[in-house]
């Protein structure tokens, strides 16, 4: 074997190590770590981070990825190989153009802006935060202006997270998708509600944490290869593709959300447990496709979790473990999980107006990038975009404009991949259903673990080695359209709500 | 400022992160890890690790050290300094001495070592770990002949954990125990035992949990310094003093052994989180010492968590935390939590019969180190001193010679550090009694914060500044002693058995 290639495995065992360190003290932090943990945990995320920077961006690795795509190491390689070099180089090549003190900048930005974030939703003033949000957006420019300079700036910024989708296919199924489903919630929030009531008792947290035990179980979670804690904010964390952890918060109030918390990390979870063991180790040994990955949590908490079938098999039991849901039948809880509401939060939201404040999010990151519409007058155009897509107005900047973090610290062009994976997830239930048949009789049946094997062997095994629209190629056969996903959210609010015209 | 210290404190600081990271590892690995992390935490340790030994065995760090303790720099060095400086020089020109080929091999003689007494243990067979603690006898012995040339071996290996604390004085302090302690230990055991049948109930583990955190919020844990985890064996982990950790493992048979490893552990806890602010990060600023350790961890545990009157304000708390003790009075209860037993393991001991387990051990390593008794007679030796002491032989290996690990990765040395935490102890309860008046008062009144304070004062905050010898002697105002501790022990249980000869 090449040496070249064993030096390659030597340093990516140097990052994954690195990388471990750095997730660990992530985990730690987010869901154990006392208060006065807080600098020593900080210092050593620093080392773990510079150190895996400097390797990350040495000229050794960077010729050594050279080297390796010449002919004669080239041909030595096998394809998954080819395409982590391949891969690897370009990412390289891209990061090395930024200047070390316009990456040091870039980093003081995102620390003040992150507070001001804080210090301004607390304060529900979007003044606040502006100034912070222009200059985060000049430095995302900056950068964008060495690493990606012949790409238009709104592209490179989907492309980062969503390899190779480009903002035309975007802005097609979006379009597709905002056309047909703003009429549908119109009517659907015009027809008569479900009852609550029930909902609102105060339910035994003890109880949740079983309840959610037996649905990571239920739906394949391997706890071999994974683990579970409590955080602020439910999230999945890969250590490795054989630990891969989620938390979940929980609250007395409300037994519903932890429920779904855990089907939707617990999906997010299944992906990276499944992923091919020869990979295991390398640059494709998880996947980085924020909108594939997103696809397999929201197929798991959607899909299939919001189905009333995937219930028949383990009602009885959750509630045997949760007894205040003693009363409430499996139609009434099936009716209250698919509760369409006008929230003005996106976390809160139901399944299909979630698509739509995506959407708002999204016209809003292509108004500052590509029309250069002021920051000043970006509330503004959240709120009409509000009353427009939803019928609602924030009474604040705090439930408005200030609600998600994600700006505050650059990321943006990573809204959209939250819908993206709803809009594929149409697409794998049409063609799961064409190799397995109905997906609403598998689940009545128990059969759930042939739905996950499904999804392993068609996209969890590849990792990172399929790109987004490879992944659709292959597995459904074709390019992205939003009208699966419109015709399930036709056909399942129908049975939910009376819509007559 | 010095520049050179400047740079030291840098170095410390690199060194402080990356023992942060292994430590993170460990706490990881033992309390949340699901089986497949471990490949993957062991490499990391592994990089953790190796990274740490290099730079504190660099040449660099030598050289600094060397370079501050030339005069015009060492004049410029407050007390504390001066301190560190030396002990580090000291360790490091002691560690370097060792060849990196001894190094390596006494670590792979440790990995099969700790395999072969498991495995041993496992079958209760010494012989399968014989011929591994022989080698590790002579690796020790080989190691120590590079880093303690001018020392007898097991001198410096007792110097290893407790600096300064000569095997002179432990002999004598040991034998004045144990001549005391056997014959009472005898009438203990001949008198009339406790009625124990109301601690053989199953109690809720839920509720265990809560009284935990009671005990620990009662003594002075502070849990913005601190948080607790569950693991297999209790522990304390200092990731630095403001981060620091406490395990207990809970089982529905036990209610009381949880909560004195509550105590125990908080006690190790309290220690750490007390060291001045002023030496948070440099080397002195956790306690290395383990005897000193182990007094205050025994301090809480035994002195104050085994007088009655420590529980005189809490035990109606505990009782409504813990229902099944609802019929138990205080007095059944600090019967049951003084009830001395002839176990054969050490780690269930009670405090009195403890003490007699650890001469045993002590005198078995002074076997192997000073008398040269060859490792097959050892089993022999160990169950001769079992009934010597105790009155029982062990049935197996597994209840005798095997039980504890630390001589499979070869810390020989350590365990007489738990008996002079339990000596120190009878020594500072006098001290503390002559400024504080009697602690069976502060307890009953709930004035335990006094206590903590006096502690802290007098042993918590200098952490690794005052060695043992030193502590004694500024707190106590005198040598080491054990009249104090027997003298506790037999007025202590004079009063819970029948003594009469």
């Amino acid at each position: 074997m090449s040496e070249r290639l064993d030096r390659l495995k030597e340093i990516n065992g140097k990052l994954n190590r690195l990388s471990l360190l750095s997730e660990l003290l992530y985990w730690d932090m987010r869901t154990i770590m006392p208060d006065g943990g807080f600098d020593a945990h900080s210092d050593a995320m620093d080392y773990a981070e510079t150190e895996s920077f400097r390797l990350s961006n040495s000229d050794e690795l960077f010729d050594l990825l050279k080297e390796l795509m010449e002919p004669e190491e080239w041909e030595q390689l096998d394809d998954d190989w080819k395409f982590i070099v391949k891969t690897m180089r370009e990412d390289r090549e891209r990061s090395r153009r930024i200047p070390e003190e316009v990456f040091r900048r870039a980093v003081a930005i995102s620390t003040a802006s992150e507070r001001a974030w804080e210090e301004a939703k607390q304060a529900s003033d979007f003044a606040i935060f502006a100034p912070h949000l222009e200059k985060q957006i000049e430095i995302t420019k900056e950068i964008k202006s060495y690493t990606h300079p012949d790409m238009e700036i709104y592209d490179s910024l989907l492309d980062d997270y969503e390899k190779g989708m480009d903002s035309e296919t975007i802005d097609r199924i979006f379009t597709e998708l905002r056309e047909g489903l703003v009429p549908l919630v119109h009517r659907i929030l015009a027809a008569k509600q479900p009852d609550d009531s029930k909902f609102r008792r105060t339910f035994d947290i003890e109880a949740q944490k079983k309840v959610q035990n037996l649905l990571l179980t239920y739906i394949g979670f391997d706890w071999t290869k994974g683990t579970t804690a409590e955080s602020e904010h439910p999230f999945t964390l890969d250590l490795c593709s054989s630990d891969v952890r989620v938390t979940n918060h929980f609250r007395e109030k409300d037994v519903i959300d932890p429920m779904f918390s855990a089907i939707h990390e617990g999906g997010h979870a299944i992906f990276e447990q499944n992923v091919a063991e020869r990979l295991s180790g390398t640059p494709a040994g998880g996947c980085s496709y924020l909108g594939i990955h997103e696809s397999q949590s929201r197929f798991f908490e959607n899909i299939l979790g919001r189905n009333i079938n995937f219930w028949k098999p383990i009602y009885a039991d959750v509630q045997k473990l949760q007894p205040e849901l003693a009363d409430v039948t499996l139609e009434e809880f099936a009716r209250e999980i698919n509760h369409v509401r006008a929230s003005m939060i996106r976390t809160a939201a139901d399944e299909v107006t979630y698509c739509l404040h995506v959407i708002l999010r999204y016209e809003v990151e292509k108004a500052i990038f590509r029309e250069g519409v002021p920051v000043s007058e970006l509330p503004a155009l959240w709120n009409r975009k509000m009353e427009e897509y939803l019928g609602v107005v924030p009474a604040n900047d705090a439930e408005g404009i200030l609600q998600d973090m994600h700006w505050s610290d650059g990321s943006f062009g990573y809204f959209p991949t939250y819908l993206l994976g709803s809009i594929y997830d149409g697409m794998f239930l049409e063609a799961m259903e064409a190799d397995l048949g109905s997906v609403d009789t598998l689940l009545a049946e128990g059969r759930i673990g042939e739905i996950r094997a499904w999804l392993s062997e068609k996209i969890h095994q590849y990792g990172n080695l399929r790109r987004p629209k490879e992944v659709l190629l292959a597995v459904c056969g074709k390019e992205a359209t939003a009208e699966p996903l419109l015709r399930y959210f036709r056909n399942k609010y129908a049975a939910y709500y009376d819509l007559a015209d």
